[in-house]
């Protein structure tokens, strides 16, 4: 198919696919003349990924760029595998980040493998997921919120069932299958999880509160 | 205190206070001179509120300001509360977006009372959250990223089990303290979540191949 028809199978404007182009993200297609190329359903299904990501990922064309480089050309498997695929999708973090309550918290849950892998890199990088949940829990502190070790369990093993049926259904077929899952499977499926857990405390408040919430606030001193 | 003392005591630079000062995140201290104000405890923990809430919640200035009113002089409870608390924080989303996945999957799950509320704003605005869900679900079918209906239970289960205890331990002692728990519980729980999800990828997939999957995946075609 022509470019015009890519963009109108697609729903992506042409400007945007030329852009996409461009800067690599989607691979040229087959020269049918200097002015003219023909596309096909890769294209159309390239596009709709660089569009997820893009959109809903909220990822920037660097990390779009490194998210497509892992998905293309895989480099790494499972435990590696994973690492570099949270590594490509991972925000920029501070270099100085105490792992210390972070690390405390994976041995309390007996995840340790996560916390035997600690500083294991070989260039003596951290590792960002954990320095993510290392600010994370930082920042709960410094705003005085506090999480109770309890509900601290309820969030992990809510976190272990998902990942469990998530790893359970890891393609093994091939290595970029594996990459491309786990890739589109952090980025794609997070908004997802995030939303159903706000959805989810509106079902439990209206099942706390089957009357008027409000009536019964309303009782209490201001 | 004075704010070279506010600033050591909170390890945020004057500079960085002033910033706040002018743009009214934080309250005035004392005057006590001309170019001199006292600050007490509650300036430090203000301070640490929107450290918390501009670092790691990633949230704008314009965000943290609505954020921080609906803390300081909260309108709504419960349903209410928990909508205007996630509107508060929630991303801007396109106006156009096709509810109709979104509201099957919350009625297949029996999440009628979030499923009733669609289209209940007087106003007639669409709830962001319902929306940031549909527009996640949209990107998964984008992407061509397929979520089987048991895997989806398996991440609305997990989110219940979140929300119930979040919403069992909502205090209910003033608006404003109920108000501060949904809008921190959202803001700053979230990255909590995702890490904990990232690391229990790793945990579950150091179970599943606990030799070296490595050798397992390199047997294959690639």
């Amino acid at each position: 198919m022509r470019i015009s028809e890519l963009s109108r199978v697609s729903g992506v404007p042409i400007a945007t696919i030329k852009f996409y182009l461009r800067e690599g993200l989607v691979p040229e297609g087959v020269r049918t003349s200097p002015n003219q190329a023909q596309y096909d359903d890769a294209h159309v299904q390239r596009l709709r990924l660089v569009r997820a990501l893009v959109g809903v990922g909220g990822l920037s064309l660097a990390a779009t760029k490194n998210v497509l480089g892992h998905i293309d050309q895989p480099t790494g498997l499972t435990l590696d595998l994973l690492g570099t695929a949270h590594q490509a999708v991972a925000p920029a973090l501070p270099d100085e980040v105490d792992l210390t309550p972070a690390v405390s918290l994976l041995r309390r849950l007996g995840w340790d493998a996560c916390a035997d892998a600690v500083g294991s890199d070989d260039e003596g990088r951290v590792d960002d997921t954990l320095a993510g949940l290392a600010i994370a829990l930082a920042a709960l502190d410094d705003a005085g919120f506090v999480v109770e070790p309890e509900r601290m369990d309820t969030y992990a093993d809510a976190m272990m069932q998902v990942a469990r049926a998530e790893i359970a259904g890891l393609p093994t077929e091939t290595p970029s299958a594996a990459v491309r899952y786990v890739v589109l499977g952090t980025v794609l499926v997070e908004p997802v999880l995030l939303a159903l857990r706000r959805l989810a405390q509106r079902e439990a408040s209206a099942a706390r509160f089957p009357l008027s919430a409000r009536d019964l606030l309303e009782q209490q001193p201001r």
